[in-house]
C-alpha cells in the first residue's frame, strides 16, 4: 500500500469519533456488497433513510448484509416520527426488534413534539437500542437560537443519546446550513464551545460542508448523510488526498 | 412489516394508476437486479431514455431482465424521432418486435413534426404496441398555450394512445416545469380540468416536483422519468414516511 | 442492431481520438462489472480520481477487473502531487508497478510546481508508463492566460505526454470553465489554433459541456471526468441520438 506517504492519523474501527455515517436510500443487494468491498473499512453506521425500510422488499437480507460485515444499521427518524404520530412506540420496537436492528434514530425534523417528550422517548429506546438522536427542523423556516441547539443537545446526551445528529438532511440545506448549503459558522462554533464533537455527528451530504468540517474539527470529526458513492471520497478529504484538503494536510 | 402503521391507499400492481415510470439511461446488470430486488412492487414500466437502447452493449439480457419480473420495457421517444427523420419506420418496427419490446413512446420533443403526422405515427404503432405519446417540447424556448397542450393530449389518447406523458426530460426544466424546475402550476390546472389524469404520465425527476403533484393529485398520481435510486424514495414521498409529505398524510 | 440508421462515423477501438476517459471515485466489483457489460466499447480508459486508490479496499481486483477487458487504467494526479511535496516519486513508481497500472496522470492542480520541475516529472515516467499529464488550476481564482495554456501544452507533449488533460474537475467549474459551468470559448479556439485536438483530453462532467465539444469539434472529440453512469449517455451525444445533439447529426 502507499504506506510510503505521511497521512493524517485516523482512529481504527470501532471508532467512537472519525465516524462516517452513511445513507442507504434504497441500495440493492449487490450495491450494499460493492460499497462494504470498497469502502468496509471508512464506514461505521448505515442509515436506512426516513421511511424507506418501510417500502424495501429486501430488508432482512439488506440488514443482514450490513451486520454480517460488522456495519450497524439505523433506521431513520422520520419513520419514528410517523410511529409517534399514530401512538404505536411499543408496536415500533417490537418491529424494529425483530429485523434485528440495534440503533435507531430519534428526531423530531417534520413532527410537533414537545422537548420533554422527547426525552422520554429517548429514554424508553435506550432500554433496547443504541439510540442517535436528531436536533434541527427539515423546515428551511424553522430556526432555532444557538443557545436552544445547545440546551437541546446537552438534554438528549443526559436522556442517553450515544451521539446526537446536527441536521443537514440529504440536501445541506435546512439545519445547519443556510438555504445555499453554507455552514453556518457561528452556531457550529458557539455549539463547540459547550459539546464535545466526538458526541456530535454533523451530517454533512456536500463535498463543501464536509471540507468545512475537516479543516475545523480534523480528519476525525464525525460526519453524517453520506451518499454511498462518496464515501471513498470523504475518506481522501480526511487524509489530503484530494484538492480540496491536499494543502491543509500536506 | 409495519402494518401497524396506517398509510394511504395505494393500488397494487398491475396499476393503471400509481405509476411509477422509471428512466433507465446505461444501467448494468447487477444494478437491474438490485433495482428489481428492492423496488419491484414499485415500479410500473422502466424507460430506455432517448437513443441508449441503439448503443447499449447487452440490450437484449437487460430487456429479458425486466420482463422475467413483469416490468414493461418501452423506448425512448428520441429514437424514434431519428427513426421517423430518416423515413425508417418500417425498419423500427421490425427491430423493436425482435427485441420483443412491447412499449414505444411517439414524442415530438426535437424534430418538427406536423401534428397529424404524429398521429398517423401513433396509430400505426398501436397495431404492434402499446404506445405512450409525449407532449411537450425539449427546448426550454418552445412554449404551447395550455389549450393546446389539451387539443394534442385529446388527439394522441384518441388516436390510440395508452398513456399520454407530459414533458419534463431528465433535468425537469422544461415543458411542464419554468427553467428553474418550479411546476407551471396554471397549465397543469388546465389540463387537469380537461382530461383524467388516470390517462396521463407526468414526467417528474426532481423531488420538489413530486412533492408537488401527490399533495395536488394524491398518493396514485403517475410520475415518470424516476431515476433508479429515487424509486424508494418516491414511493416513500406517495406514503407520506418522507418529511416532505409526513404532514400531508399523518 | 440499428444498422438501418445512418449514424455518425466514430473511430473504434483501440481509439487515439474521440476517446471517453471515464472517472472512478470509488466503484465497487459488481459495478466495474455493470460498467463494462453495458458500455465497454464505448470506453477508452479509467481513471480512478485524485487518491481514491489509496484508499480502496480492492484496489488489485479493481485494475484486474479492467485490465482483464482491455480497458486500462490511470491514477489520479492529485496523489502525485501529494507523492511530489513529499519526495518520494520514486516509491511511487514502485508502487505504481507493483500494482501493474500502466498510466499515470501528472498534474499540478493543487501544488505549486516549477513547470520545468513538471516536465522532469513526466520526462522520468514516460520511462515505465504512459504519461497524461494535465494542465489547469483545480482553483477557481487560478487563471492562465491563452498563451501559458497553450505553451504548457506544447513544452508537456514534447517532454513525453501521451495526451494533455484540461482541467474541469469532477464538477466542470474551474479550469476551461467558468464558475458557472459554461465553456470558455475564447480560449478553448486558441488552444485549437495552436495544438492537434486529438492530443489533448478535455475534462467535461457536464451534459452541456460534452455537447459543446461535441458540436465544436465533431463526435470524436476526447472528452474525459467522465462519470461511470453517464457513458452511455455521452455516446448517444456523440452519434445524434439524445435530444441536445440530434438536429446536429441528423
Amino acid at each position: 500500500m502507499t504506506d510510503f506517504l505521511t497521512l493524517p492519523e485516523r482512529s481504527p474501527k470501532p471508532r467512537t469519533t472519525g465516524i462516517t455515517h452513511v445513507l442507504d436510500k434504497g441500495l440493492g443487494p449487490s450495491q450494499v456488497q460493492d460499497l462494504l468491498a470498497v469502502a468496509a473499512g471508512s464506514i461505521d453506521i448505515v442509515k436506512l433513510g426516513w421511511g424507506t425500510a418501510a417500502v424495501t422488499n429486501n430488508l432482512p437480507a439488506k440488514v443482514a448484509a450490513y451486520q454480517e460485515r460488522g456495519v450497524p444499521v439505523c433506521l431513520g427518524g422520520t419513520l419514528l416520527e410517523v410511529v409517534l404520530k399514530q401512538g404505536k412506540l411499543e408496536d415500533y420496537v417490537r418491529w424494529v426488534k425483530g429485523l434485528g436492528i440495534d440503533h435507531v434514530e430519534v428526531s423530531d425534523g417534520t413532527i410537533a413534539l414537545d422537548h420533554d417528550e422527547k426525552l422520554a422517548v429517548i429514554k424508553r429506546l435506550t432500554k433496547d437500542f443504541t439510540v442517535l438522536s436528531e436536533v434541527g427542523s427539515k423546515s428551511e423556516n424553522v430556526i432555532f437560537a444557538p443557545k436552544r441547539w445547545v440546551m437541546m443537545i446537552e438534554k438528549e446526551l443526559d436522556a442517553g443519546a450515544w451521539k446526537v445528529i446536527t441536521e443537514g438532511r440529504e440536501s445541506g440545506t435546512v439545519g445547519v446550513y443556510h438555504a445555499d448549503g453554507a455552514v453556518k459558522e457561528g452556531l457550529i462554533d458557539e455549539i463547540r464551545d459547550a459539546i464535545d464533537p466526538g458526541q456530535l455527528v454533523f451530517e454533512a451530504p456536500g463535498k463543501k460542508q464536509q471540507v468545512w468540517f475537516i479543516k475545523h474539527f480534523g480528519s476525525d470529526v464525525n460526519l453524517g448523510n453520506i451518499a454511498p458513492e462518496e464515501v471513498i471520497s470523504l475518506e481522501t478529504l480526511r487524509l489530503g488526498l484530494r484538492g480540496d484538503t491536499l494543502l491543509h494536510f500536506h
